[in-house]
């Protein structure tokens, strides 16, 4: 595999999980970083937008590929790069795993995300207070749904899905990161907290934590 | 494959997409209608609470398989079910309709969905017009972006991508009909348009609308 270029922003939540993935699989790669708030946003330039419309992080570049929105970058890797497998083998397993990614990535970060947040306070002139418990709802919600799955599952092991770490740990911790961030109450979520704890002890983890980044504030 | 069951409801986005998939490959199922707001929405009843702790549609259940997540069942029905093929044979390709996928499965769709807007009016005190600015607001952006990702490649075909439809035109079909629901303009998104119609021109499509559903209102 080309070195893949990652553009990325340091707390992302989302540019977090493709760092995970391709941690895991002992890619090398190199980060472009793109502040998400800086001169109202680098995301906005139209050398980024020329690179992807939707103006977001994270894009992975690798040779004439580019790719954008996490989840399709994390199949890709999966496809195209060295083991370990972030996906278990049978397709029953690959649901499970893909759907409790999904309930991060699709039911949770979007509600959470800086330009949903701004639009908040700008458009409809919620306060700070009313922004906070916004993020806070549905995080809450999110991972509630993630604790009774995690919780009832027996396929569940010291990760989301069986004993190594795979995709949906990779979105796992990085919303733990946000719901900190947001100051959500997490001890209604034993097992989602055991996982994140688990990840954290891994080096591809460790990695690609925030405060880790080469432009981290 | 044993005959799968789809919870969702008629007028579903999310429901939407799986209907289409499990037509375009000629999958024999039965729905079992969850009413998203009689009786205060019967996604929260205990026994569906169980099947699906988000308390969303669809799931599909195959045998002693639960799926909740329309993109997890639209790539679990890639893997297990009869062609044709939802998704490109190359990685790059399949990244690119997963992306595609995304930016409405992730970036649209779960904005503007029943429990966001219910929030934004409840919690929120969001009058009628702020509801539907906003709902308009984030369908607008992402087909924005969708518009420019179709229009300027040269994988794009009849369909999102190539001459035959897939994961993407599942996403694209459903997010359309809401679009129009909310009054969106959608003169400015050309392609997005084309390829609608060209969907909407096969039976598969056709017999997934909304109105064509047993519990449609």
């Amino acid at each position: 595999m080309t070195r893949p270029l990652l553009y990325g922003y340091w707390r992302s939540s989302a540019a977090y999980r493709v760092r995970i993935a391709l941690n895991l699989k002992g890619i090398d790669y190199e980060q472009v970083p793109v502040h998400l708030v800086r001169d109202g946003g680098e995301q906005h330039r139209p050398s980024y937008r020329e690179l992807n419309p939707q103006r977001l992080v994270p894009i992975l570049v690798v040779g004439d590929t580019v790719i954008t929105q996490s989840l399709a970058i994390l199949e890709y890797l999966e496809e195209t790069g060295p083991p370990p497998a972030l996906l278990p083998a049978d397709a029953a397993g690959r649901a499970r795993v893909r759907s409790l990614a999904q309930i991060i990535a699709c039911d949770v970060h979007p509600l959470q995300n800086l330009r949903v947040l701004n639009y908040l306070t700008g458009e409809l002139g919620a306060d700070d207070g009313q922004r906070i418990a916004w993020a806070r709802h549905w995080v809450c919600e999110g991972l509630r749904a993630l604790e009774e799955r995690l919780a009832r599952s027996s396929a569940t092991g010291a990760f989301c899905h069986g004993e190594s770490p795979g995709l949906a740990d990779a979105c796992l911790v990085p919303q733990l990161y946000n719901a900190v961030r947001f100051g959500c109450e997490l001890d209604a979520f034993p097992t989602v907290r055991r996982i994140d704890e688990a990840c954290k002890e891994l080096r591809a983890f460790v990695e690609a934590a925030p405060e880790a980044q080469p432009d981290a504030a």
